[in-house]
C-alpha cells in the first residue's frame, strides 16, 4: 500500500513521513520536486542512523496523489483549496484530511469555513468518488518527528466510507502507540478539528508543550 | 467555601454533589426544594455506608445561589435560559457552566447558541460582575456517581477572571484525581464544549462507556 503525502516537506508532513515510512511505501509530495527529494534523502539517512530502513520517495504533489493508494493532505488550513484546485486525480482514492482551520488571535480559535471543517472543504473540492476521512488532527509536527519518543495518543478517525475509515484506523494503529477511534462520519470531523486549538491553548496557558490527548 | 448546585437534582448535578460534598460544604438546589432535600438526604446515606462523611444541604435553586460563594449550573442546555431568568442574586459570584449545547442528529454535534457557546451565553444572561468560568464539561454523569471509581480527568477551565478561575482549578484538583487545565479565555470555552459531543460520539462508535480525556 503506498501512501502519498501531498505538502509532504512541510513541518507535519516531513515528521508524519518519519513515521509512516519504515511500515508503508511512503511518497512524498511537494510543489518543488527537488525539495521533496532532498526531504526524502535526509529523512532516509536519519532513520537509517537508527537502524531502521524506510521506503520514501520524493515526488510532485500531483505525483503523490497519481502514485498513492491513500493521499495524505498535509496542507496549512489557508493553502488547502489552493493546492487542492491545481492537483487532479482523486477520484476513488483514500484522502486523510488532517487539517485544522483556526487562527491565532489573543488564543487559538477554531474558524471553519462555510462547509463546517476543512473536512467538508475538502469533500465539496474533489470529486464525489474520492473517499475522504479526517485523521492525525491533533499530532504536534514536533511530535511526528521525535523519534525516541513513543506516541501515545489517541487519533479520532471521521469518515462516511467505511471501509475507508476501517483502512485509515489500521494505518493509524501501526504507527508507534497512536490508538484509533471511530469518531463517526465526516460531519463530525469539526469537534475533531477544533481540538487542536484547544491543546494549544492548553500548551500556551500551563507553559506546557505539544500537548496531545488520549480517551479513556 | 460553599458550592451551590443548581439543577443539583438531575443526573450531573447528583454526581457532583457527592463527589464535591465530603470535600466542600454543598448545597444542592432544585425547582422542588423536597426534591433536593430527598435528593441530599439520599446522597449523605449513600456517602456515610461508605464511611465518609459530607455537608449536603437540599434547598431551591434560588436558595442555593444566595448561600453560596462558588455556583454551578448544572443545566441541561435547553433549559439554561429560563432557569438563570428565573433566578436573582449572582452579583461577584464565581459561577461554573459545565453546560455543553449539543443535539443528536445522526451523531451528537455541538449546536452553539448565537453567542458562541454556553458560557458566553451565561455570561450574556447574568450581571456583568459575575465571575464565570467553564468547567467539568466532559465529566459523564455516570462517572461522578461512580463513587468506586477514581475520576482519572484533565479538566479545561476556561474563564476572564484569573483569580476566579484560579479558585475553580483548585476545586477541580482537590476532587478525586481529576486534574485542571487553563484552557484560557471564556471565548475559548466553545472549543471545550464542543469536546462532549466529540466523546459520546467516540463511545458511540467505539463501543464504549463514558468516555473521558486526558491531555499529556
Amino acid at each position: 500500500m503506498k501512501i502519498g503525502i501531498v505538502g509532504g516537506t512541510g513541518d507535519i508532513g516531513e515528521g508524519m513521513a518519519l513515521r509512516l515510512s519504515p511500515v508503508f511505501d511512503v511518497i512524498v509530495g511537494s510543489r518543488e520536486k527537488e525539495k521533496a527529494e532532498s526531504t526524502c534523502r535526509l529523512g532516509t539517512e536519519t532513520l537509517k542512523n537508527r537502524g531502521k530502513s524506510c521506503s520514501l520517495t520524493g515526488v510532485s504533489n500531483q505525483e503523490a496523489v497519481d502514485g498513492a493508494d491513500i493521499v495524505v493532505l498535509a496542507i496549512p488550513f489557508k493553502h488547502l483549496a489552493g493546492t487542492l484546485e491545481g492537483l487532479h486525480g482523486f477520484e476513488n482514492k483514500i484522502v486523510i484530511s488532517p487539517v485544522n482551520p483556526m487562527e491565532k488571535r489573543d488564543h487559538f480559535t477554531f474558524v471553519p469555513p462555510v462547509e463546517g471543517s476543512a473536512a467538508l472543504m475538502v469533500k465539496r473540492l474533489l470529486p464525489p468518488t474520492a473517499r475522504i476521512c479526517s485523521a492525525f488532527n491533533t499530532i504536534a509536527a514536533n511530535k511526528w518527528k521525535a523519534l525516541d519518543e513513543d506516541l501515545t495518543y489517541s487519533v479520532p478517525v471521521c469518515g462516511d466510507d467505511a471501509e475507508a475509515k476501517r483502512q485509515v484506523m489500521d494505518i493509524v494503529n501501526r504507527i508507534s502507540r497512536l490508538q484509533a477511534f471511530d469518531a463517526g462520519p465526516l460531519a463530525a470531523s469539526s469537534m475533531v478539528e477544533a481540538l487542536t486549538p484547544l491543546l494549544l491553548n492548553i500548551a500556551r496557558y500551563n507553559k506546557m508543550r505539544d500537548v496531545g490527548i488520549q480517551f479513556r
